[in-house]
């Protein structure tokens, strides 16, 4: 966060940063997003919604699960949320009682431990191992699970790494969460940002699951605030109650909204976006590779790739913000995602700006790497 | 929450229900309002906005305080949310430990408890007393606090009862808390919408509370899902942190609207909202006196009136069901409300219709009477 205040009062004061740190895609919400939204606030006001989200849009979602994902998902599992920040936060809720142990894996996203404390439960520690590119396996997670352990949580696309699960494991650690009676959340927030294989939902294996999903990412929606959750269906009950309670409902006009995003003409945009995502993907690889900076994470999916820079410190905060001074790149060091795996060796760059802007901060790297 | 289903599968069977029970005001977003909210959509995009809201917005908040409630609020003190819901989360997980007490008025508005639950927090429940309207004094308050309490929490206006507190008494009871080493919260979501004096806030008075408020109420925003949670400046950095570990964000297009909100022409038409809940609320109270059914509250804020129907039945909930099957009028039992307060002698009538169809509710509900 400090990195971050300091990139923007740099910016503020009119240098050219070039943000490698941000976690938002920089597309702006489809144009046929904004026009639905527009519409639907003048045609059918802006009262709430029921907390569950509209009927219309949890039908809508589970039918892009059956179409796009050939996953079997009813209406009636699918809460939609003021973000995937809300569904994190109802999965807790509705799962997890004080003193109760929550894995989370570190390097991971940083919220996660925050959502656990809220609700009282027990953050336990799941440490990646870098020579196997901090992918995560099924018997690791299940070879760490604790009696008290009531919950996993796992995200593919992964943040920071950009790794992907495959189906096989994430099937595997679903089914072994449920055997040891407890369950697996599966973090899908990124999904359909992949570079080396179609989309995917672990739901397309199991219902005996929870998966959290947003309409930020792939449909870069983000400043409209609005996610969803997917659980199974006896936990339902519980959780409307708890998002009755909790948010009353999600924004209205994002709702609209969302329903425009999951049809033509949003989609052929977005998969054109997609595109241009895995161009920027393939523009840094080479590029770090021509600068013999390695990747340490398969940065398959979602926009970040994980460097390990420790041929050229042993401090990657220190390298992070002295590299911001003098050349202006700003990029988020390997601390902000967990203190269990060398952090210090490690930054993450996400490539949420354009390919020409890569170009430019891979020079000034390059300039920077001269230096030292 | 059954009425309420009920009062909706009445209503999309065709039948003319008369929605006395919707906690929401029945007019649109001010026009102004989605106008700025288009324009900033475009011109500014739909990015995340900082964790604690737009720096212009906290300052038009602090602006408005200074200008409407002679009130000497600083933008740090700020915290812009997602819905009032939000701030009342933030405010409760800042605030209390696993085991701390925390007082809450019974009638009250019924999720309080369940933000208490979340946090581990342990609810005190401070039952009201009817011969007194079920308001609420500051020695009543200050004399059942309890060496565990950290905070109370009251409103003014109040839901359901319509009541409100004067500056003097929410000032003693501010004060009060303090002194016991606990803060005082002020739900202030009503705010504006008051019928016997001036808009006030506690905030005038003392900065040592914790406020929330709302644009759902007296700025007709509510399926736009933003509030905001005043707090003293020492607090601010850890709710900061939380709020951004638990929202990342409020809604950044309703941001924008609520900067128009506060301004001219919205004020304007928002005044004549305001005016016209005034006309609503004395139809209603005069035809209930007609009726002779008796109006415990003082009603002399937000938009509810508590009633008591004790003369005609010794179950409230039993009272609306009925009065719902056979006259087609929607109304809220008081055990919505609490379970403490002798609760089914009460019902809750909202004034959130038009003048027209509260004259209609009024002689379906004298026919019923008559029938009983």
């Amino acid at each position: 966060m400090a990195l971050l205040e300091r990139a923007q009062q740099l910016a503020a004061q009119g240098h050219d940063v070039i943000h490698l740190e941000v976690g938002e895609p920089d597309f702006e919400t489809p144009a046929p997003v904004l026009e639905a939204i527009a519409a639907a606030t003048r045609d059918r006001g802006t009262g709430y919604t029921p907390a569950a989200g509209l009927p219309a849009l949890r039908q809508a979602i589970a039918d892009d699960y059956r179409e796009r994902f050939a996953a079997n998902v009813s209406p009636a599992q699918i809460v939609v949320t003021p973000g995937a920040s809300g569904a994190l936060q109802l999965a807790l809720a509705a799962l997890i009682n004080p003193g109760d142990g929550v894995l989370l894996s570190d390097p991971g996203y940083p919220c996660n431990r925050q959502f656990v404390n809220l609700v009282g439960g027990k953050p336990q520690p799941l440490v990646l191992k870098a020579d196997n590119h901090f992918t995560l396996t099924a018997s690791e997670l299940l070879g760490a699970w604790q009696p008290d352990t009531r919950l996993a949580m796992v995200a593919s696309p992964d943040n920071p790494t950009g790794n992907m699960l495959s189906l096989d494991t994430l099937q595997a650690m679903a089914e072994g969460a449920v055997q040891q009676g407890g369950l697996l959340l599966v973090d899908e927030i990124y999904q359909g940002l992949c570079y080396r294989g179609p989309a995917q939902s672990v739901l397309s294996r199991t219902d005996q699951v929870l998966v959290i999903n947003s309409f930020s990412k792939y449909f870069c929606m983000t400043g409209w605030r609005l996610g969803w959750l997917v659980a199974p269906e006896p936990l339902v009950p519980a959780i409307e109650r708890l998002a009755q309670n909790l948010f009353l409902a999600p924004s209205t006009p994002a709702q609209y909204g969302a329903l425009a995003a999951l049809q033509e003409p949003s989609l052929t945009i977005l998969e054109q976006r997609h595109q241009l995502f895995a161009r920027r993907r393939q523009c840094l690889l080479n590029g770090l590779a021509h600068l013999k900076l390695p990747v340490v994470s398969k940065a398959d999916g979602a926009f970040y790739v994980y460097v390990d820079v420790s041929d050229w410190t042993n401090d990657s905060f220190a390298f992070c913000a002295d590299l911001l001074e003098k050349e202006k790149v700003a990029m988020t060091p390997g601390l902000d995602f967990g203190d269990g795996h060398d952090h210090h060796r490690y930054v993450r760059l996400a490539y949420t700006c354009a390919e020409s802007r890569l170009v430019d901060a891979l020079h000034r790297l390059g300039h920077y790497l001269e230096s030292l």
